[in-house]
């Protein structure tokens, strides 16, 4: 049994839900409010210092972060990493461009469209261009490959989907990425298998 | 015999020069100047097409990009990696933590400074804050811990030393940093040995 503390708006926390249900795992969902700040309250510092969610609590008391991390470890030995120790390599690769290239820009348009009210227009033209250089870069790989990594569903295409699913919410327009709609149908059905 | 593409301005790149010297890889070095933008370049965007540095080519030809994935891929079962896979869980958690919570504020507070000329007046105030938030919570984990992970020098310090080293560069006071500066010198011991 494993607590999980997340906030549903968050894509990241739902990479460890998705996870988690997809694994069958047995676990508790512990709400944090993010835009309400409790991520940064006295109480949940005590269980992440770095105050950000996800965070995973395993009945004997550890505690792990980051929502990529929690995925590799929740998964381990799992059909969602490849045994192939190059695509392993190639995995990671996609999930640190994920947290670096990607989330930092989609994310962030989206937090700052849904949640903070900002209207589309009023997003800063850098991170406008950061999101469909993101976006342009999927495209470019889903044209050639079903998947992120190889040719099988992965924790790599769960990363990318956990915000990729938001960008209209950003205004980001997808109508020319047809490749990212299709493997988007692709991740739907993988993740409504338990 | 590997090939690395790198800038040695870059914290990124300068990793997989560390772990590719204290595992004593043969390797040659192309230089990719980052400044110049060459990393952005056509002939650059056929071997990353995500236009980024560091990347490793093998003989073979294949290609992988992201530092820290490079870093976990080169030194696969080497001392580096902790063999308990709680403790490999917790040196990705810190690996993607240096990536979204330090690299982004530190690197780019000391890009900004030293090589595009701002003053250290001039950087942002949220990415001053955030620089500063990634250190405290650096220096929390060491004053109770001599590494990141476990009791043992791993990827999670190489990641995480590569900028902090930069960071006075970028106006970043680091006198008040006792464990910090401490973990530093330990970093270099090791680093020194080949």
């Amino acid at each position: 049994m494993i607590t999980i503390y997340g906030d549903k708006i968050s894509g990241n926390c739902l990479k460890v839900k998705y996870v988690a249900d997809i694994l069958g795992l047995n676990y508790s969902w512990h709400d944090i409010d993010v835009v309400k700040g409790e991520a940064k309250s006295e109480s949940f510092l005590k269980i992440n210092p770095s105050g950000q969610v996800p965070v995973v609590k395993f009945a004997d008391g550890r505690v792990l972060s980051q929502s990529n991390a929690i995925m590799i470890h929740l998964a381990s030995a799992s059909r969602l990493i490849p045994g192939d120790i190059w695509q392993q390599a190639k995995m990671h690769e996609w999930l640190f461009w994920e947290q670096y290239s990607h989330e930092t820009a989609i994310a962030v348009a989206r937090f700052q469209v849904v949640f903070l009210g900002k209207t589309v227009s009023e997003i800063d033209t850098q991170l406008v261009q950061k999101g469909y250089s993101a976006l342009n870069r999927m495209e470019q790989h889903l044209s050639e490959s079903d998947w992120f990594v190889g040719n099988a569903f992965s924790l790599a295409d769960i990363a990318l989907y956990a915000y990729t699913q938001f960008a209209p919410d950003a205004g980001f327009e997808m109508e020319s990425y047809t490749a990212i709609a299709a493997w988007i149908n692709r991740v739907r059905e993988k993740l409504a298998v338990k």
